[in-house]
């Protein structure tokens, strides 16, 4: 018995989608075909759509459809602070807190050297470029908390800083609302180590 | 801040294939624009090419790309017995027991009134039509043993036997390997009820 080379092409292709497996990328084509063929022509054309449209914003390496985003052409804004920030999903939760009125810089990436992931993969190259424009003042580092954020916060202030720019980084503590009993003791330590006097 | 709009567009179309939240979407849609255009392209190209070629077998109702899918072209096969499945995979899945030589009618769904799923929507007018040109003397049942598969199954039995058919169902009971203590007490009954002599 065999299956349609088109439909085997099609299973193929989804399973290349990020955390979809054999199983998921069959069900959502037979899904697709037998339930949903506008939801399939629709995200036909949208990939074909944003892989034609989307380009990196020259300025902060962000996702846009224009030479520079709308964000970096946003003359109300602070254009002495940088912050820098793994991904735009990151660059949109720190905007929804209203506490940072700068620019960004998105790295699209972590340094993760076990993964072959260095420093022109983060674009370093066009970081530096725009932090020393002369504008720059301050470049606040919001990359994760995990490992490989870090790292790359780690490498990014030292070369940065050899540049005679300010780095600072977000602070590590206490979550809002957190509890003593349920925090872990790195977190504790850290908390420990950077309190402040009130 | 403004995401730009093929990119909305993008992670909406992606939200609509099965199992997809907001978030998985909009990883899904930054991972093929940063790390993997060449997957964006190749599921863009291939959505369209199956939407294109892929279309229902005339005698079992399959994904096929003819008029009339290879299994139902097959001679080697017993065109005097027909099993009724749910889905392509589960086709698969009883080709991969070599237990059945005859031919296959596939629903690609089941009755399920509370989803609004009737009699139409899995094709049973197709099915009388196929199980009833003469040749077919068999109908085996092998729809899922869920409730609507089996409601499916009740179904299709009284239609098909109203006209003259054998109809069988695949046998309920005890699964191989498994350990009585572990199985559910409904399946004990049912193995009990249906026990065979040996």
């Amino acid at each position: 018995m065999k299956t349609p080379s088109s439909l085997t092409v099609l299973t193929d292709s989804l399973r290349r989608l990020p955390g979809i497996g054999p199983k998921t990328a069959q069900r959502m084509a037979y899904h697709l075909l037998q339930h949903d063929r506008d939801a399939a022509a629709d995200l036909s054309q949208s990939l074909a759509k944003a892989l034609d449209t989307i380009r990196h914003c020259a300025l902060c390496n962000t996702f846009t459809e224009q030479v520079v985003c709308e964000t970096c052409q946003d003359s109300q804004r602070d254009h002495t602070q940088l912050c820098v920030v793994e991904s735009p999903s990151d660059q949109v939760m720190i905007e929804q807190t209203l506490t940072f009125k700068g620019l960004y810089f998105v790295l699209m990436g972590r340094l993760s050297p076990l993964d072959g992931i260095g420093p022109r993969d983060i674009h370093l190259e066009k970081l530096i470029t725009r932090a020393t424009d002369g504008v720059v003042s301050e470049v606040v580092l919001a990359t994760n908390f995990t490992n490989e954020g870090e790292a790359t916060a780690h490498y990014i202030s030292e070369t940065l800083k050899a540049r005679g720019l300010k780095v600072s980084r977000l602070a590590r503590g206490v979550p809002v609302g957190g509890e003593l009993e349920y925090v872990d003791a790195g977190t504790i330590a850290r908390a420990m180590l950077d309190r402040r006097t009130t």
